[in-house]
């Protein structure tokens, strides 16, 4: 990658809301696991508590569980992981606690059949674009929406590998997320464009599961030439 | 992989549809390289024939050119990579010569504008959803959308190292596509669901032209963990 992006993350909280969900937890173990100071936000505290106190055994990481609010609150970075229902209602009532905050929507709006997994259609392109819009004082990316859950949060699996495309229109926050997704062991953060292109990247995981389905395995994607 | 797909493509005759554009003509070049028999179509059946000569000269392969609705009558397979404009008034009027045939769509609605590429709405959903409602008598899967026509065109490059997505409802044509692929040094055609979740394969050229530009490169994509 010629152009290698390394802003310092020394001192940042990284809160994970919906962190007591598979994708939140694992992400919130492994920022843990790279020695960041990590904050498990969840509807219940006491549920974020117990998650947070898992983490923290399982890493010998610094992690908190606090609610949602208060999550979002500390965090200095704020991933949004969260079922995609409520997505909205969500990010919409913590607006006050995130403006001037670098907001990560990881969130994947898809819907489940007997054929499997598709892409749903949102009002706003994208839940990406839905939480921009929703978050005006706030620096919305889009990124992790393509990374195993099952791999994150496996204490055997030291290194996952895959890249991380990131989407936002801020080269500050971007270049923030990048190093965030870098510090986790075998990934790599990509600038994978601007959020009008967040939908496709947030859909591509309905490919995934397709591509998991077939051969068994647990997908991500490298980005070549890169 | 665990699931090594090799259908037999000797004797099969691909036609490539807008041959004579550079991503078209990228791809009928590496068919050709491989030994397989390729027809390119364009618009102009003299157009198509210069392009066929030059391309047979280049590869020493087996090129013949003919005028689209020529192409799609000799082709086994046949690949649609045309201007998104156009797209579905070509497919409509080829349905006759293409029926019981695998047509492969590769085509990716984009728009541009001074802050690059973004995915267009498309009311059936995508280039191969739109294909395969005008197509109701072929087989239609979406495949080599995100595939670097630089790289397909450029007689130094030996191996492009990507994937291709294959998508379609049909198991034997997704895995007849694959293996056409997977003719081309390098690449590897992968299984990437139904026809359904194509669109964000499709749009996610959008993000590829937004990597390009970013670290000056001509990017494609691995699949992880296949």
């Amino acid at each position: 990658m010629s152009d290698i992006v390394t802003p310092d993350l020394t001192g940042k909280t990284i809160a994970v809301l919906g962190g007591t969900g598979p994708q939140g937890r694992g992400l919130a173990r492994r920022f843990a696991s790279a020695g960041l100071d990590v904050v498990v936000g969840s509807r219940s505290a006491d549920r974020a508590a117990e998650t947070a106190k898992d983490l923290a055994n399982a890493t010998g990481g610094q992690v908190r569980g606090l609610d949602n609010a208060g999550a979002a609150e500390a965090g200095d970075i704020v991933l949004v992981v969260v079922p995609w229902e409520g997505h909205g209602e969500l990010v919409a009532s913590l607006a006050p606690a995130l403006a001037g905050k670098v907001v990560v929507d990881c969130v994947n709006p898809l819907g489940f059949d007997k054929q499997g997994a598709y892409a749903l259609q949102v009002e706003e392109g994208s839940a990406t674009q839905q939480a921009a819009g929703l978050l005006p004082e706030s620096i919305v990316v889009g990124a992790f929406h393509n990374v195993s859950a099952a791999l994150l949060e496996d204490p055997e699996v030291t290194a996952i590998e895959t890249d991380v495309l990131v989407l936002g229109d801020d080269r500050e926050a971007t270049d923030l997320v990048q190093a965030l997704a870098s510090a986790i062991p075998g990934i790599r953060g990509v600038y994978g464009g601007r959020i009008r292109n967040a939908h496709q990247v947030e859909a591509l995981t309905a490919n995934l599961i397709s591509v998991n389905r077939r051969y068994k395995a647990h997908a991500g994607l490298r980005v070549t030439d890169v």
